[in-house]
């Protein structure tokens, strides 16, 4: 017996989440079945909502619902530092430490061979343009401790290191081969107060 | 630095759902900010839609977009027959084995005082009701093999065996304490070939 056709198209639409195999998806699509209304029409909502509010700041990528975002508008923020990260994700751990006061660059992803992905389809030109300003004096590469992370950091440095800015990278305190994202707050801040000149 | 207030709405929608702690709500939340637009417009279509277009059959209470289910109106079953479960799910598992014709009744949980969920909760005055029809021959009790589902089991059982109708339960061939759908196709055969009189 088939699934009525709404079932399996909601079941369809929560396979594409990640980590959500056919089975996980049929359990959320039967415990939405018997949710309030109210709550699967603000899911509903929300999720429209968040497409159609967000976008990233054209100043340093991260995700905002006003531009330029509250970091890059926030005149108490130390204007002379730019810490690069990967993603949008890794901006809200470090702002949940709360001892970085600078600004930030998010590249959205990291360099990748591999799987094709080059200087040109991340925010690297964009972040070299930006460095520029002669307001900026230093920059903390802050990807992740893996072989891409390492490797965008490299060729960033390469870029930067004939020019009078100070570059340096986050201390290693940070388990190697994890992701930023899921490092705990005290770690991070070890990680901040470490950085070394690259 | 908080979310973006809809971004912080949808982490609190992805939270609502079975098995999804905060950190996973995250994860989902920033992963539909990735999604394609199409894929996130028809996924809130899809939620909407399922609570729109879904409700029980009048008959069985299994979940349908047409009254009565797909089930109830098939000429080709065995209207002699009805299979109890607790949750609309069962039906679909015991439909995915492929081997049972009759019909079904699904009572929409099972007794348990400790939760307040006492007969009038459940589909049970409904079902004793239909099983006034005398086409009706046999009663297959196909409730969880745990606690609760016996219980409720015993409960029709002790309501039905002054009548004339023959009343099954399954084979213990199901693993005992578990959910009936999580029972593979195999094992649900088996339980329901061995099934004896109550």
């Amino acid at each position: 017996m088939k699934y009525p056709e709404s079932i399996a198209n909601l079941i369809e639409s929560f396979s594409r989440l990640p980590g959500i195999g056919p089975k996980s998806a049929s359990r959320l699509a039967f415990f939405v079945l018997k949710m309030k209304d109210l709550h699967v029409e603000r899911f509903a909502k929300d999720l429209l909502d968040v497409k159609q509010t967000t976008f990233y700041c054209s100043q340093c990528g991260h995700i905002t619902d006003i531009d330029p975002c509250m970091i890059c508008r926030d005149e108490s923020r130390d204007r002379s530092q730019v810490c690069v990260v990967e993603n949008i994700t890794d901006v809200f751990a470090i702002e949940k430490m709360g001892e970085y006061k600078g600004l930030y660059h998010v590249l959205h992803g990291s360099l990748s061979p591999m799987d094709g992905i080059g200087v040109a389809d991340l925010k690297i030109p964009e972040l070299l343009k930006r460095l520029e300003d002669p307001n900026i004096k230093e920059v903390i590469l802050a990807t992740n401790p893996n072989i891409e992370g390492e490797s965008t950091a490299l060729y960033i440095y390469s870029k930067l290191k004939d020019t009078d800015l100070k570059v340096t990278k986050m201390a290693h305190g940070l388990p190697v081969g994890g992701d930023l994202e899921y490092a705990d707050e005290v770690t991070l801040s070890r990680a901040f107060e470490g950085r070394r000149e690259f």
